[in-house]
């Protein structure tokens, strides 16, 4: 049974900070292996692919067409998804689409006055990588969520690589990358597929951003690779934070904790409250509601070793500032008028406002990007955007009254930092 | 002696490959030792920073007093400046302002079609870290161009970490300091400075964002530290493109080439032109240019083993190919009518205009950053900004008509991806 933590109680502030500093991530030692692995598929390339894939996945890639999965086999997949389910991708694509398209960033390119020239150009990357895994995590909306957001960048290729164990791939991902447009897919993963995105090889040309979720093998392929090629921030294990009043429907709060736990064993769901009584009626429907998903061991294994209630005695004074220490994944605010909390948190992936906006709408939907930074990244870093598939060049331009105007200064800071070569390419100029 | 390549030669696309392979960033051994580092302060904090300050900077952080540079003391050396040098940072720091103020991103806050509310919010991280190297590469330009985005961005916690070597600091870097109003200067440095800006210590507390150049250590570890809080982009030996037909002064252009190859010896210049005379005019110039600069042995290693002029047949329909390629940190267009340029080049850091705009005045006055991505990672990063000290939240929030609409769609796609308490926080609240 979970705890139910009081602020009012004496040794909270210490409790707490052990929840927040709490790591869920396992240090695994994988960072060797990957490395082995990237070196192997940089001298190597597709000898080391179909080596690595062989003995991981157990699938042969031999000939041409064990590499591809075509876009045609991608529209059939499609046309032979269930009609409700086409419609729900359908209507996630659309959404996501909109919400991304309004994100696309402004150029700037103006006159200031001292009559220099000044601005910037964002433009698409040429290439991206998504990263999509096989098996249990394969889900259609993760690939939208990732290659969206390229597209609607600009991005001219789009590139999936995703683990076919013993040749098996999963349609709805098919029809979800014939919905986004995705150019290419091939049927590698691992890290030895992240390192042949990074570096190319003979059959896979190199790309300039990796993103996509992965198990730990692959985010640290990414990790090592940073640098070489942009990436998306590495995840961790996922997790919300619910804040609820006692007029909720115990029976949706606990749904809604549930649908973080059920993602994994090392996701984390907390509840802050200020209503003792409402926290144990979430537990009691937590308890009964558990029993019947077929994600129960999950769900349970999560809600036992890593699920938080907190009680407070004034909700608005109090959980925005649990919630800036916790700066939590998904941050939701189940009160009659969230307005006052969404001015107070200022650290969260993504907040969901108010009774009616269950996390599950916004992971598939809604239209905001659910690729959300995770262990109190949200201090730092931002959910995936069409800028993660762009860059800004900056520029400007004098002439020569303007360069009368500011080169002299340009000089004076040369100097004074002892590069002459700096100045004497002003000065030349002055004369 | 440079040779002069020319497009024309039966094995320029070759030659070029080497060029554009070409790495200049030396594959230290530095990795573990900064490990090292970093795990000791974890554990030791206060205690292991003051060992290794005795132990790298011969400087001994015992009192108080020891630790920090005042803020007094930051605006005395403010005073005790030259008045043109004064001058010069106030209105380098005054044009910097200005320009990154423009790139303040704007929050969205909107309902859609659908009745769903939907909007980002963009929020400054709460502690920003600069790395301020010592000795000869202490600049303050550079202290500006770190501190200047983080202040504009609204960041309210802005700390300094540079080492002193046996004591000493540059007091034009405590007067930019001052004129960018930093908060906090501590006197240490290297991996040990890193790993306390991001951990933590009992005096030093965590920042969430690290900026700023060093050397190898520094770099290593920001890059190991990554995840952990936000960094810029590891950055590698700069590097300038000239694009330049016949019609320049080659003193200029030579010039402007020397301004890039004095800041190392692994740093790189490249001349591209259509005018082969003109390429050996440059040369001589830079000979006798050379010869009269403190940075002579810099400047000279620089331009003699990565220097690279190239001879073109036609500038406009060439040169903008060649610069993709490369995806330089700088590139000048000394032509007429850069315009068409500046359309055709899509991966750059910073592009400077005309014959009258050289990389000095962009590092120094301009406005823009002078932070950009080295090393081809123009093709995917952008130079810093104020985005790198911002954070964006999205939002969402439906009532029950527009849960109507679009929750069903969620709840189809949760079973279908195996999520059932997805699907029944969306059916919980359909009923």
């Amino acid at each position: 049974m979970t705890p139910i933590l009081s602020t009012l109680q004496p040794d909270f502030a210490k409790v707490f900070d052990r929840i927040v500093d709490a790591r869920r991530e396992s240090d695994s030692e994988v960072a060797g292996q990957v490395a082995d692995i990237l070196q192997t598929v940089k001298l190597r390339g597709d000898a080391a692919l179909s080596d690595y894939t062989q003995r991981f996945d157990g699938y042969t890639l031999a000939d041409d067409g064990d590499w591809l999965i075509t876009r045609e086999r991608c529209e059939q997949a499609y046309h032979e998804l269930a009609p409700d389910l086409r419609d729900a991708l359908e209507l996630a694509a659309a959404r996501i689409r909109a919400y991304h398209e309004a994100q696309l960033p402004e150029n700037r390119d103006y006159v200031d006055a001292a009559g220099v020239r000044l601005g910037a150009i964002w433009r698409p990357v040429d290439a991206a990588g998504l990263y999509v895994p096989g098996g249990r995590a394969a889900y259609p909306s993760s690939l939208l969520m990732n290659a969206i957001p390229a597209r609607v960048a600009g991005v001219e290729r789009l590139v999936v690589v995703t683990p076919t164990p013993k040749g098996q791939s999963n349609p709805m991902v098919l029809a979800a990358a014939h919905i986004a447009g995705v150019d290419e897919i091939w049927r590698v993963g691992g890290a030895q597929a992240v390192g042949a995105l990074a570096y190319g090889t003979k059959r896979i040309r190199p790309v300039d951003v990796i993103t996509g979720p992965g198990n730990a093998w692959v985010a640290e392929a990414k990790r090592q690779l940073y640098g070489v090629v942009g990436i998306d921030m590495v995840a961790g294990p996922s997790e919300i934070l619910v804040i609820a009043d006692g007029k909720n429907d115990p029976d949706w709060i606990a749904a809604d904790l549930l649908s973080q736990a059920e993602h994994d064993p090392t996701s984390q769901s907390i509840l802050i409250t200020d209503d003792a009584g409402f926290a144990r009626q979430v537990e009691d429907c937590i308890d009964l509601q558990i029993t019947q998903l077929s994600t129960a061991k999950t769900a349970r294994a999560s809600w036992d070793a890593h699920g938080v209630m907190i009680v407070v005695n004034d909700l608005l004074a109090e959980a925005p500032a649990l919630a800036n220490r916790l700066a939590a994944e998904h941050v939701e605010i189940a009160v009659d008028d969230p307005e006052p909390y969404l001015k107070a948190i200022r650290h969260a992936g993504s907040i969901f406002l108010g009774r009616m906006t269950p996390e599950a709408v916004g992971d598939y939907v809604a239209g905001p990007n659910h690729v959300l930074p995770t262990g109190r990244r949200a201090r730092f870093s931002s959910g995936l955007s069409v800028l993660d598939f762009m860059k800004r060049t900056s520029f400007l331009g004098l002439d020569a009254a303007s360069f009368a105007a500011i080169g002299p200064a340009a000089a004076t800071l040369a100097h004074a930092e002892g590069l002459p070569a700096h100045a004497k390419s002003v000065e030349l100029r002055i004369k």
